[in-house]
């Protein structure tokens, strides 16, 4: 198999990652529930996992940083716990419905009133036009860094800049680029980041986290035990504590731990430019097939490592279904949660075939995605 | 090291368990979002773990079970998805506060009234009590199946006839009872079971789910993406998919797979017989003990294998050091997240130390605990 489908999930992953996992298994208690060493080798790994994290992200106090079970419940929990009634939120329509539906239902709850700013048909967005839409009851930004669909990344320093002057919070969806694009919280402004742990971090499923800067409260999505404070009605207000009610996935984490380590290794800003390579690799070498339509590269500023495409009018499932039937190449094709940016692109109905490459894939196997295409392409 | 902290986590699990997880870690993409063997394996998976728990739990369609990150996520998602503004919900003092505090914070939201039945100092609940706290406003019971303190098990059978009664949903917190004590959500009339996949069901941690009866609405706690029904605002209300935004922790279910698979090829009333054999014999080893204080096995029925306990007026915690530092037995002490239980028992101050037994533990473990505890003693 030759897997083009990390955006979804990184199935390939260091091999620490899997080894860390396993002595999770062997050795971890229920973190901060007790004092032998199982529980203390628990919140030990956990502790040192938020380290990473907070040196990948420039994070200075790593407990600013509580782990979920995906970007989707950390973007829940921000969105969430931050709008009260009346407030006005600006999102765009390059985000995934991670961001989209709890937006909309905060709308439809009649909690919030809601600008999205169109994006244009190469998935860029109109930063003006946000800047335009200011009210004097916005309350914040949710924006993601990169769309999932065509891998546009945001020009995250001006929102940021737009956010600051009206005193918004900047909340960003960093699903696409956690670990596989560079992200300093503190310099960019970030009020608030959610990412996922198996996708760029190269950890486990059921792993993911919340940054949120020192000083602005989250209302949990889920109270419960905390292992401190366990006489209090409410649940302990302190992060990390108060968005991590129950039990952590500390199994997930210890991979987690391996795959961050493994990044902070590399370095985020050397696997961006290995992905990036294979990426433009791969449009070179498709770029001069007839009827090909590369969504997303109209010059838009910088790319993560997507490539979506459409091939004449030929369905995106039936196109998938051709490179993994022949060709054993895994790729995304049909509706990818985000609606608004299929309008935007005009692949409501064709959908649209998502290859996405990670710091494991080879030239090789990009050789023979470019060599597949332009077999389908002729036929 | 001798590990009998089961209720807070099972530590030993089934090698199956930790094999599952490697293999998914090989093969699993991410489920339903995509027609390639990646995905599809993760699929795959996800609905034959589905289909076990179907079994364990005697659910008919596996379609309504959910995956959660864990108990509290469950009971979170079920507390919260099902109250109504001006509901009134009745709980017990034997819960945990993965309920009580959804139930408090919806209490001083004022969106409900809450009744609390109190216990004994045996940790028994007054059944009378409860069936007279009814009023015409009232939605749900919820109660645990079996306290995370004293081991009681709550006579299910009891609480659903009145439930029934009276037109209440019965939601149950199996967090100390799935896996470990036989459970027909069928025959018992449960209308929504919550429990977690690391302790019993001996997965890994960072699972868990929720059973919901056909007919039963619950609003999700989280929205997003959900792989089908892309352009749709609302999240999809049909189950599971309306209780599992964004990437499942199919990792995580692989194990749990392996672990929901190993009990029904055990049999769940063989595991409970030789967990209760353990405890029995614990009790029965230190019951002679001077000064030895064994809550909640004061004749009120049934009991899954937790014994607590204190030591004359010593500090839980304290003596929990000992047997960690003296004979590596590692045992949970102080308060354990259920508050009104420890006041029913009157352990406030001094909390307790709790064992709590596995299938995987011998008696020879427990024959060390049995000495531990004399010589303790003794001193």
């Amino acid at each position: 198999m030759i897997y083009f489908d990390n955006a979804a999930t990184t199935l390939q992953k260091p091999p620490e990652v899997e080894q860390a996992v396993i002595e999770a298994m062997h050795s971890l208690g229920n973190s901060g529930r007790g004092a032998h060493a199982a529980t203390l080798s628990a919140a030990r790994k956990i502790y040192q996992t938020r380290e990473l994290l907070a040196r990948l992200f420039h994070v200075t106090d790593p407990q600013q940083i509580a782990f979920t079970s995906n970007s989707t419940e950390s973007l829940n929990t921000a969105i969430m716990g931050v709008c009260s009634q009346g407030d006005h939120v600006i999102t765009t329509a390059c985000e995934h419905n991670s961001v989209l539906r709890p937006l909309y239902r905060l709308e439809e709850e009649g909690t919030i009133a809601l600008t999205i700013i169109p994006a244009d048909r190469y998935g860029g967005i109109d930063y003006e036009e946000m800047e335009k839409s200011c009210r004097p009851e916005t309350r914040a930004v949710v924006i993601t860094h990169a769309s999932n669909l065509t891998g546009v990344v945001t020009d995250i320093r001006r929102v940021s800049r737009f956010a600051r002057e009206h005193g918004l919070l900047l909340i960003v969806d960093a699903s696409q680029t956690a670990g596989s694009y560079p992200i300093d919280v503190e310099e960019l402004g970030i009020d608030i980041l959610c990412f996922t742990g198996h996708k760029g971090l190269m950890g486990p499923q059921g792993t993911g986290g919340i940054y949120v800067r020192k000083g602005i409260d989250v209302r949990p999505l889920k109270v419960g035990g905390s292992g401190v404070h366990s006489f209090d009605h409410e649940h302990p207000t302190v992060m990390p504590t108060a968005l991590e009610a129950g039990t952590l996935n500390g199994h997930g984490i210890a991979g987690l731990d391996a795959g961050v380590r493994f990044i902070l290794d590399t370095g985020v800003e050397k696997i961006h430019e290995r992905e990036m390579k294979l990426a433009q690799q791969f449009v070179d070498g498709i770029m001069d097939i007839p009827r090909i339509h590369i969504y997303g590269h109209g010059g838009h500023g910088e790319n993560v490592a997507i490539v979506t495409l459409n091939l004449g009018d030929c369905d995106s499932a039936l196109l998938a279904d051709e490179l993994w039937e022949r060709y054993e190449i895994a790729v995304r094709a049909g509706a990818h949660c985000a609606p608004l940016m299929h309008e935007a692109l005009g692949t409501e109905k064709q959908g649209a075939v998502r290859f996405s490459f990670s710091y494991y894939n080879t030239e090789k196997e990009v050789e023979t995605a470019i060599w597949a295409l332009h077999e389908l392409a002729e036929e």
